[in-house]
């Protein structure tokens, strides 16, 4: 058997305090990489957390430029590292090399680290407040102690516990992480986090500000996220997992942001059918099986209106789902989870249009799966009828009318995204002017006549949403800056000498921050 | 026996489906103020919860503009009828009316409606932000269903649960109230729903936008901040209470935002009290005892060096507390809590200065009280010493030098507000600089020479901070437009026509709202 890999805890990379060990798989051979990782235990974390906490004392020092210039030369050494963290990425996630990970998801984990250094540099996340005649000041600052990070497994660079979004929001707003790995991708997150501590040495920042666990057990996890000396958590991944960790960080005051789960409803409505239903076909086949449907904005729900045009898309995005080939699923776990929530949508009351066959591909694998439902069953049992499938598959509902899909929206619990398409030449629109308000409320992006699986990192971006996408809608996951609002505590200085304020509410802004001066937006400087 | 008045509910008042009634007494006679009012059972919550939700669906038609002559109006229809108002509030509170309530709190109230209308209509709270190249635009929205708002018993016009601070955000954002009144301030209520009321027809809007309930049992309140139709909670009040419903709230996935218990530690260094100890026992004593200290942000905690000066300080503070007059406390809740804390507060360690006594002024009182503990026999029992004291009280530690100064400061709990007292000439700076860094992450406003019970009603302000001062610490509860944003979503349109998208985010900006277009503050039109 072979030894296990070491934590990175407090700064240096150490063998665990381990209460057991476990080895991840490799999606495309069903069998062990023959790499083993720790589960770390009581001790090791309180550890990390209380190493975090002191790195988040030290690190005022050193922001915003020495953490923006460390995310930076982070960002370096991922690229210069590329060929085997990629290949590693591979191994563990069965995602294709050169497409997915090398060419997609590297460059905008880079990307990301870059965005989060520039907000911090420029203090666009934290909202500089300043009313002159009262002499009050309030930005928003980074909280108390570390974040704890749980990546999920969809994304092992992007959305990676010490690489991806959370990360990157956290150690902008000036916060320490505790990467905890997911556990189909340690490999990934230990050559990631090896890099991340040789650029936290070469910019002199405290080497804890950076830490990584692989697994702890349930109780010791709940005490991860509601630790006295934790800052906040920001989670990825299953919704039950997460609800078990929002209750504990919830009953100790903990700031908890979770991703827990969505699916994504998509409205096609008769008369965009009519003008490019082929299209369509294309469009949601294409979105649907993209990474074996692995997004968390899948569009799992797919609303239609009975009629003839509805017949023919739903035949065609059958042939398309029958001829497309089979992918391969991050883990044992999601070919599982996709066989229970098939057979769950089915005991509610769905009919299989094709697919339903685990084992189906190369590894880890399903079929690509259709499911329809009319309307009246969906509200008959929208609950068992919403429960998620992560992976290739969707459920058609057809509707009787309008009313009905109305109806339809009123029942939807809260989605990451929801998505209406129709017809260019307004023939939809009274349909439209009835479901968007019904669905916008249900949903953190509206889309229009777009698949709502990419997900672009630019300030505007909402990846969030009503519970229980989330465990709150006013914030996002992706977006930068407003995802490192997540990790600040709003930090007002009243009647505070100019000299003992923050740079960013000093009178003189040689930075050209933007502030809110007296109610108006400026990046001049405030008459002393 | 009186008949019970009746409660605001889906637009109309009615009798109320009671399960029982309750009398608030007038606290300056200790006696009951002959009204009575209902308990309302649980139908009752139900019919005003779907209300509530009907209403927030019809608002957004109304939203600006309509919502924001609404509270205009209603601003108006306070002012016609303050003497009433004013009358009864200081009835049921004991509050002074012309000094307090008539020409501090009234207008105080009044300002907030306004400057929420303010934000509404100029759209500041929501931060538009838009991405021309990707053709993304998100903003904060008003979330689903309505709002319960508890008001707390200290403001009964400034924070009450249909006129205050909570509500004047719930509404400015674009969300129903349901107002749960303070049970101590029922009548005060009743005539301000009156006039919201009055309001909401006078603009046409829908009437269910303001409830008002008086009381409910424990199982009810959960429901109502839990229930699948509710949008999120304010809440202002015990500690006790307030956790309760945060539970509930928390495991239905519904925001709850709290105010819960704040001691506001002060620092006094000896620098300053050299310079200006006389000054600062005046404006200690007074910022402690005003209202009675009945204030969240009430100077609860002084921490001083050990040394003549403090000596000289405490003694200054003693004779100013026993030559003060004794205020009435707003309820007989306040006395009783009052008294058991100062009893913990003893039990804990603590020795009496002066006072201590309940019952030693007009009506509900408890005679001006100051404690005091050595440094070190605070760190032994920090979690007891820090037990709130609602009312006129304060702790005095003094501390053996500034590491046992900064070691107490390590050990706070979370607080709105901390405040720093040093000397002009620069001779506490050195200790200054290092107590400011641990006192800055445990409140949410941080003072230099100044107390903090005053609270302006300006941008920058932050009334929040860290748990259990609130239940999360990036948002307050004072300071439009920022304290609107509790009560958003937020809301991204992604590829959607320009006609479809709000006002806020189309490329033409008639209104010149503060947009983020391409990442640059702006006020301008954006190119079709």
């Amino acid at each position: 058997m072979s030894k296990a890999q070491k934590v990175l805890v407090a700064g240096a990379w150490r063998d665990s305090q381990a209460s057991g060990t476990f080895e991840p798989d490799n999606p495309t051979t069903r069998q062990a990489t023959g790499e083993r990782y720790p589960v770390s235990n009581e001790a090791e974390v309180l550890e990390a957390i209380e190493a975090a906490a002191l790195a988040s004392e030290e690190l005022r020092a050193f922001y915003p430029e020495g953490v923006a210039r460390f995310l930076e030369t982070y960002a370096d050494r991922i690229e210069a590292n590329a060929d085997e963290i990629v290949s590693m990425a591979a191994t563990e996630s069965g995602l294709p090399a050169p497409t997915r990970l090398a060419a997609i998801e590297l460059p905008r984990t880079t990307g990301q680290l870059r965005q989060a250094a520039r907000a911090a540099r420029t203090g666009s996340w934290c909202l500089p407040t300043i009313d002159t005649a009262s002499n009050i000041r309030s930005l928003y600052q980074a909280l108390e102690g570390g974040v704890a990070v749980f990546g999920p497994n969809n994304f092992p660079l992007a959305f990676n516990s010490v690489s991806g979004g959370d990360f990157a929001a956290a150690i902008g707003a000036g916060c320490p992480v505790i990467g905890k790995a997911n556990s189909s991708h340690p490999g990934t997150s230990r050559l990631l986090a090896e890099e991340a501590l040789e650029a936290l040495k070469a910019m002199g920042l405290p080497p804890a500000t950076v830490q990584l666990i692989y697994r702890t057990d349930h109780a010791v996890g709940a005490k991860l996220v509601s630790h006295a000396r934790i800052g906040a958590t920001g989670y990825t991944g299953s919704r039950s997992a997460g609800l078990t960790l929002k209750a504990t960080a919830d009953a100790a005051g903990k700031p908890i942001y979770l991703e827990l789960s969505s699916i994504n409803p998509v409205y096609i409505l008769p008369g965009a059918l009519q003008e490019r239903g082929e299209s369509l076909a294309d469009d949601f086949s294409t979105s649907c099986l993209l990474g074996a449907g692995q997004f968390c904005t899948n569009p799992g729900i797919v609303v239609l209106l009975k009629g003839d045009t509805t017949d023919s898309f739903i035949q065609q995005v059958k042939e398309r789902f029958e001829a497309a080939p089979v992918g391969t699923l991050l883990a044992r776990g999601v070919e599982t989870g996709l066989s229970h929530s098939v057979a769950t949508l089915q005991q509610a009351g769905a009919e299989l249009l094709t697919g339903g066959q685990a084992g189906a591909g190369k590894g880890f694998s399903f079929s690509n799966t259709l499911l329809h439902v009319t309307g009246a069953t969906f509200l008959q049992n929208p609950e068992a009828l919403q429960t998620e499938a992560f992976g290739n598959e969707s459920l058609f509902i057809v509707a009787d009318d309008v009313d009905q899909a109305c109806a339809v929206a009123r029942h939807f619990e809260g989605n990451l995204t929801g998505c209406i398409y129709s017809a260019t030449a307004g023939t939809d629109d009274d349909a439209y002017n009835r479901i968007a308000p019904l669905l916008r409320r249900k949903v953190g992006r509206l889309l229009n006549d777009k698949m709502p699986t990419g997900v672009a990192v630019v300030p505007s971006m909402n990846h969030g949403g009503p519970y229980p996408a989330t465990g709150h809608p006013g914030f996002t996951a992706v977006g930068i800056p407003a995802s490192l609002r997540r990790f600040g505590m709003l930090s007002c200085y009243d009647n505070v000498r100019d000299d003992r304020l923050p740079a960013e509410l000093r009178n003189k802004n040689p930075g050209g921050v933007a502030r809110l001066v007296d109610g108006v937006w400026s990046t001049g400087d405030v008459p002393a």
